[in-house]
C-alpha cells in the first residue's frame, strides 16, 4: 500500500524542469514531493520496504546516502529501518581517514568519499537516493561499501529514468525504483 | 528526556578533528551519531521538539535544511513534525525560480537559494542545521524565508559553537541548541 502512495505521489508532484541543468536536459524535480507531508512520508515508508524481508523485518546494519540530495531520502530511511545512516561525499569533506573511488562523467571524472570506520566489515548496507540515472555514482558507492567490507543489500530509488539504462553500469545489484520514468 | 539522551549522545560520539578543513580548526564530527541509530534519533526527537509547543503540538508548516549536512537534519524533523521539508541550497543547484540571498565568509562571500515557491505566505517555518559557528548561513536562510513571505519560527540546532557567537548574528531568531561546545 505504501507503494501505492509513493506511485501516486510521485506521479502527481515531480515537476519536470526542460533545460535544466543545461540545454537539452529534462530535471526531474523532487522539491514537491518534499514539501507535501504526506507524500514525503509515502515515499520514505516505500523506500525503506526495501531494507525489509518478506516479513517486514529490517534486514540492514547501515543506509547510505549520496552528497547531497541522497542525504533527504536516505536519512529518514536508515532513522525508519533501525539503522545507521553514513554519508558519502565530494572529495575533501569528510574530516577523517577515507576510501575514496573514481567514476567517470560525460567529460571527465569524479570522485566519492566515505569514512573508513564508517562500515564495519560484514554489515549489511542499504543505497538509497532519489534519481537513478547512469548509475555512476551509485556503482561508486557500491564499491566503496566494498571498500570498507561492507555487503551490498540493494539500491533503493525514488525515480528511475529508463532511457539511460543505469542498471547496465550496476551489475547484479538488486535496483528498486518506486518510478519508471 | 529526549534531551538528555540527546546531550548524551553527543557528548559520546562527537569527534574533535583538529586542523579541518584548515590549519587551527577543530572540526566537530557528528557522522558517529548519524551511524549509531539510537543516536541519532534521539539527536532528532530533541530536535523536533523546538518545533512544538508546550502541549507538545507541532506548530510548524515546513522545516527548512541547509545544503548539504543540514538536509540529514532537517529532513527527519520535518517527517516527525508533520511539516513539509524544503531544502536551501547553494547557488544553481535548484531548478526553478529562486530568491538568492548573499552572506559573508571570511573572506569574500557566498549565496543561498531557495525555491520561490517552496513557502507559502504566512507559512510557519522551523530551521534545522547540524553545528551553528558564525551564524552567517543561518541568517542567511532567515532572509530567504522572509523573502518567501514565511514566519521564521526558530531555529533548532544539534552543537552551537559557543566561542564563535553565531547568536549574535540571528538578532531576535528564537535559537534552541542541544549542546554548547
Amino acid at each position: 500500500m505504501s507503494l501505492a502512495a509513493a506511485q501516486e505521489a510521485l506521479a502527481r508532484l515531480v515537476l519536470d524542469v526542460p533545460d535544466f541543468p543545461k540545454p537539452g536536459i529534462v530535471f526531474k524535480d523532487l522539491t514537491p514531493v518534499l514539501a507535501d507531508h504526506a507524500a514525503f512520508t509515502a515515499v520514505i515508508d516505500a523506500l525503506a520496504d526495501v531494507g525489509r524481508d518478506a516479513d517486514g523485518n529490517a534486514v540492514v546494519d547501515k543506509v547510505v546516502g549520496m552528497e547531497a540530495r541522497g542525504f533527504i531520502l536516505a536519512a529518514p530511511v536508515a532513522l525508519a529501518l533501525g539503522a545507521g545512516f553514513v554519508p558519502v561525499r565530494k572529495p575533501g569533506r569528510l574530516p577523517r581517514r577515507t576510501h575514496q573511488v573514481a567514476y567517470d562523467l560525460e567529460y571527465g571524472s569524479d570522485s566519492l568519499e566515505a569514512h573508513r570506520d564508517a562500515i564495519a566489515p560484514g554489515e549489511r548496507v542499504l543505497i538509497i537516493d532519489d534519481v537513478l540515472a547512469t548509475g555512476g555514482t551509485a556503482a561508486a558507492t557500491v564499491r566503496l561499501i566494498q571498500a570498507c567490507g561492507g555487503a551490498t543489500h540493494g539500491f533503493g530509488v525514488a525515480l528511475e529514468l529508463g532511457f539511460l539504462d543505469g542498471r547496465a553500469a550496476l551489475g547484479d545489484l538488486a535496483v528498486t525504483s518506486l518510478a519508471i520514468v
